[in-house]
């Protein structure tokens, strides 16, 4: 057992603040990180302040985390001291059902996945994450961040490019593909360079133009307000794929009559509350409403991958451990050009 | 011009009863066909009760048409007189759209497919449907009927053999998939059949075990009752393809969570209002909730062709003209094994 430094939600919806917590022995098969960066998710808020249910406290959120090893254990195979690595949304599975086998992992059918925090691990510990400057982890749980990345805009790639990548490969984006992708923030801001990068004709649906620079920047050949009717007239039955990163419910009957024939409307933003939709809109046009949820580790790797090839890091704002409870309230305004990012070094 | 007589409504909710209407003379590329016989399907009732919106009356419902050539136009290649022939849920199409030139005229996206009936041809006057004596439609949106099929028990083919047995092909059920069908009517009853026939493992969800026998005749290993919340334990993640033939409302979210990674819950029932859905059920599992409508002119005599190897003719009740307002009763109350039939000749 080592004792680590991170910070922590003591309870639901209290601010978050310093402390220390048990990082369990190195394994057989584990690594330790020396964890240098840890990006900020929606998903933490939502977890933070039991929006998603009922929560484990206290909590030590922080699902996109980049590192470097300092210690193996003598089992392992893949990694070295000193290598750079990532950690994503979980940190173990039950290896052995259909999906586990087929690098599915997110989508284990046995034991299901382990959460990378507020989860319980096999060891019946509950599970702490990023926000911490160590943590022990299962050598096939761990990604590698290649050189052409820094660590600091590759700890969102973790959750937010991983969340884009795996439909935007799923769904074949590509070259002579019409792409949308709705809202521009951590993830959205993800899935332009990623589609873009992928050679799809990248379209940017967010409320308004506010951010229409940064979104041209990022990749989108276009860029439309959906508070405008018109957006919907203008583009209708135009999109091969679109993905949905926002949380609020949206008018889903709207933004699926935007999609071809057989096109796809992926939501990977997840509403607190059920949606309501038109079904003539799915009917007239053989079209899809689909879910996402973030990737296996294969996938995940070549995410990493990917975007080292193509030099896609995240749009991040560095921040010290001292501003995490101020940056959670800037991410609930979406006030984050786009990603907040903690310096580990600063707990 | 040739007066034929039929059955029309002559107002929304007005009783149907005997009339005369013209059809128009036999064009170079038109087909005069002798109708035989016609199916009573639901929209038939939606669209003569203005359920589904406004509609033009008078109206002769009926795109289940099953016939005989009795003329031909001169510029007619494929048909001749005396080949069985069916019509379908739609009489022609702009032709010329990316859809209509891939064979999926039924999502024509130039002027939209021209209904059988409820509709305006192309010559600007209402089209009417087959319960009539006759109809002159173009070649092009004919189809034949195999010689293996009888025409009474394919006429229901035409909307509900291939409203099943496009989805059916689309998503790919066949050897080793799991398929359910929900509901068992007219819809439903096909859905069954013809899953059976492409190798698909085939499981009945309907509110009641009232026709479980039905089910495992026509083809379903297995038959499950949804009014009991056991149901939705018990086969939690087994479906790769569940096809909803009902226009209830149904709990959507409950459903999808029936079938496993990548499963698709496709819609070809049309529920008049929105439903709800938890969008956690889709990204759960990367399960996509789809529509479809009919099927092409190609896909529907592939369907044929198939339904004829097979020998799968629709169960039918066979009724006389006479009976066409009662059978509307006996159909709203799904009291029908599994679909009305109009003799022709008692018009």
């Amino acid at each position: 057992m080592t004792t680590v430094a991170a910070y922590a939600a003591p309870a639901a919806k209290a601010p978050l603040e310093r402390t220390t917590i048990e990082r369990r022995a190195v394994g057989e098969f584990d690594v330790l990180i020396d964890i240098k960066f840890a990006g900020i998710c929606h998903s933490d808020i939502h977890q933070a302040r039991e929006g998603w249910g009922t929560a484990i406290f206290p909590m030590v959120p922080g699902h996109e985390i980049a590192g470097v090893i300092s210690e193996v254990g003598p089992g392992v195979t893949k990694y070295q001291v000193g290598d750079r690595v990532g950690v994503g949304c979980f940190v173990d599975s039950c290896r052995t059902c259909e999906n586990c086998e087929a690098g599915l992992e997110q989508y284990c059918t046995g034991t299901g996945q382990v959460p990378t925090y507020n989860g319980i691990g096999k060891d019946g510990e509950p599970t702490h994450g990023g926000y911490s400057q160590q943590i022990v982890v299962d050598e096939n749980y761990t990604v590698r961040i290649p050189d052409g990345l820094s660590l600091d805009v590759a700890a969102p790639l973790l959750c937010a490019g991983i969340t884009l990548y795996s439909p935007l490969k799923h769904w074949a984006a590509g070259p002579g593909k019409k792409v949308a992708i709705v809202g521009l923030g951590g993830l959205g801001h993800m899935g332009v360079k990623i589609a873009h990068a992928l050679g799809a004709e990248v379209t940017v649906l967010s409320q308004s133009l506010r951010k229409k620079d940064d979104g041209l920047k990022l990749g989108a050949a276009h860029y439309y307000a959906t508070s405008d009717p018109k957006t919907f007239e203008e583009l209708a039955g135009t999109f091969d794929l679109i993905i949905s990163t926002v949380s609020a419910p949206l008018d889903f009957s709207a933004y699926a009559s935007l999609l071809k024939t057989d096109g796809t409307l992926v939501n990977v933003g997840a509403p607190e509350e059920p949606v309501s939709l038109n079904l003539f809109s799915l009917i007239m046009g053989r079209r899809s409403l689909a879910g996402s949820s973030i990737g296996g580790i294969r996938e995940t790797q070549e995410m990493l991958d990917f975007c080292a090839e193509h030099g896609l890091g995240s749009e991040i704002e560095l921040i010290s451990a001292s501003e995490i409870n101020e940056a959670y309230e800037r991410v609930l305004n979406s006030d984050v050009r786009y990603r907040f990012v903690i310096d580990t070094a600063t707990i």
